[in-house]
């Protein structure tokens, strides 16, 4: 039934950038599954290079040294089809728009890239019909790029919330099923490569942050650069907070969450990266480990969820050849690549009119008024507060309080004015409760 | 950033055959979102008329009536994309053929037309350079075909496995929460309108049938005639085979598997339709009411799941405008369709080779030697037993085995043997074991 018959097509030159545990990978897939990644095309994809730092460096996976380069602007120049798995800013994006510039596809798996210079990347793309595919960009392997930049064309995204970091995913696991510390599970999660030797894009939610970028856009067709994304990590996660959650039957979950709000001035999207406490029985509080989940919700669709692997060598080049297939498809076809979706040019909501309930412990002195007292405060600041517990305890007293839905911003000024309340010991921390 | 401006590219003509609960919602959306879809597009969708078997019959959501015509052949004459919910074989065969003759392309949500005569649309599809998309046809709002047609294009799928039949999971769902019988539960989803008048396509797994064909004919890029599916529907399922399930932690759900298999001539494909009892851990038995998801292990990806809705009128209707605005924006891009992928080719394994445990359960004479007796028989099949429960009540027993992984062929030969024993009263019942 293929009317391409690979023998009548030319090959595709591929240019590979990065042998790293992902792109070793790919590699070794494109000369593997050679013969089958043809008849899927209907062209041979030929790996004319790869390009790394080192052409000597020690590598787990072994490649075929004839291919190595690390002249890698001269391997973009002779490519149809550049796959960049180098990671970081620079020197990959200068050579994407080289790439894109000469006509050339462009496959990238690189968050960071795809959030700080996404536009200018899809603008370069469109400006010649080429195409810049980057699935494996948010959840590894999970379908997540097209789902919302296809499947979902025809509907109104609602809210898109994801467990995307593999690491804080892993450690939160971890504090919750075997107890540990924050250090202790991050210490496991070094020793087992989820973490790296600087664990500081992934606990602090830098890494997150960037697919929520990602993911923003395309649910909203706007651009939400990466600064606007409100961001906090996972250091502030106590032991005591998960215990707390435990109590009620929840887990702490790190999340992106992106969001269409209803402001005063209109429709606004938001974009924020925070531990949420989840009901034990919501989808996402099942993803376990060092797995990635994303919770989409659209006008018509409903719920939708996606699961599986969000990280990983293999994982991550399957993703990588599914974009590479497509792109490879349509240059045997023809026509030029789709152009990004940004019509809609939504404003961004500030964080502070971002809806939530919160759920707070705070260590205050143990005398009579003084929930009252507290209780005033959240009053003042227009929080209804939905439960409180007080447990007294050798002259302090702790106290959780839950709110209904209030707004960041309101729910800020709480915590400035009990921070200045005499009777308030201190903060001991604060959380957002999902239902 | 979007380089065709909708007022310097023509409308699209769009022709809706069927205004039923899905048809009638992608007429809503298609005219309450005109704007919006444009903007997505690049190019106007104008809906030219909707076609229907009868315009003066009632409907729940009012159409222009302008817009209504029986004259489904002239009005799919003049479209450039028609978009089918009429369901069944005909006249939908019919003029999906004539539409994708005449150059037009196809959306569609009828599984039984893809997956009775999918390979002539797509074949008619390829002679002109359209495109079927079918997104709909299985797991609803999911989105499922494009994730297994392009995401997943560079790797290899093993296996999916899915719950895509909502009707016979509601009725299994509660089985198991409500105790109720297979008849109070296909009563209760009756009455909510989740079973039709004539529930045979649903219970019988025929439905479920269908979308085995599609999903094993996409994951293994070989064409898989739903004749060939081995069919099994929830009739067999009795409230014991539910009460045994739960003493094991375990959930009966009706299932579609697509697998490749091992077999002695080489590798082979599978489709199947049965029930199977599944871990209460594994992530399909949280699988609730009329709720769909589907399970796929790939090579490199691992293991993923997409879950949501697999019916109902807006749900469905998403997936069918996901479909329509992707083709129209390759309308407004150029370039031909890409063909169904069916190189593969490979051989469909005889049902008689899958692998699978098997657990049954026999009411056997209560005297001693009958387990020896009943033991031999499995032994003589080569079937290993892995366990074996036996519970005596008044002159007779009951028998519960667990085998561990054998052909169903060899079971087969097992159940005709126990059949015929004089020891053995009766199979009450058989089901297979997910791990």
């Amino acid at each position: 039934m293929n009317p391409y018959p690979t023998d009548h097509y030319r090959s595709l030159r591929i240019a590979l950038l990065g042998a790293g545990s992902v792109g070793s990978q790919v590699a070794r897939l494109l000369l593997e599954h050679r013969d089958e990644l043809a008849a899927r095309v209907g062209a041979p994809l030929e790996l004319v290079g790869i390009g790394v730092r080192d052409v000597a460096a020690k590598r787990d996976v072994e490649l075929p040294a004839e291919l190595l380069t690390d002249d890698l602007g001269t391997l973009v120049a002779s490519a149809d089809i550049v796959v960049e798995l180098l990671g970081g800013i620079e020197p990959a994006r200068s050579l994407l728009l080289d790439a894109l510039a000469a006509g050339a596809d462009v496959v990238t798996a690189n968050k960071a890239l795809i959030a700080a210079h996404g536009p200018e990347l899809f603008q370069a793309a469109e400006t010649v019909g080429a195409q810049v595919n980057y699935e494996a960009a948010v959840g590894g392997a999970i379908p997540i790029i097209r789902p919302l930049e296809q499947s979902l064309a025809g509907d109104r995204v609602m809210r898109v919330m994801g467990i995307v970091n593999g690491t804080t995913n892993f450690i939160l696991d971890r504090m919750h099923t075997e107890g540990s510390t924050l250090e202790e599970a991050l210490a496991v999660a070094t020793e087992l490569g989820y973490a790296e030797a600087d664990p500081t894009a992934d606990i602090e939610g830098f890494d997150a942050a960037s697919k929520a970028t990602i993911l923003a856009s395309l649910a909203f067709h706007t651009v939400v650069p990466v600064e606007v994304v409100h961001r906090q990590g996972i250091t502030g996660v106590t032991d005591a907070m998960v215990e707390q959650a435990e109590r009620n039957d929840r887990v702490l979950k790190l999340v992106a969450i992106c969001e269409r709000l209803e402001g005063e001035g209109g429709e606004a999207v938001s974009a924020r990266v925070h531990p949420v406490s989840l009901p034990a029985t919501h989808p996402l509080a099942a993803v376990r480990e060092a797995k990635n989940a994303i919770f989409v919700t659209a006008e018509s669709a409903g719920d939708l969820m996606f699961y599986g692997a969000g990280a990983g060598g293999p994982e991550t080049a399957s993703a990588v050849l599914g974009d590479l297939v497509s792109i490879a498809r349509r240059h045997v076809l023809g026509g030029p690549g789709a152009a990004a979706s940004t019509h809609a040019d939504l404003p961004i909501a500030p964080f502070g009119d971002v809806l939530a309930r919160h759920e707070l412990a705070l260590t205050v002195a143990d005398r009579s008024g003084v929930l009252a007292g507290v209780a005033g405060l959240f009053a003042e600041h227009g929080v209804s507060v939905e439960s409180v517990r007080q447990d007294p305890a050798d002259g302090e007293a702790s106290l959780v309080l839950g709110t209904h839905t209030a707004s960041e911003a309101r729910i800020a000024a709480v915590l400035d004015a009990l921070e200045a309340h005499p009777d308030v010991e201190r903060i001991d921390s604060v959380i957002r409760l999902i239902d």
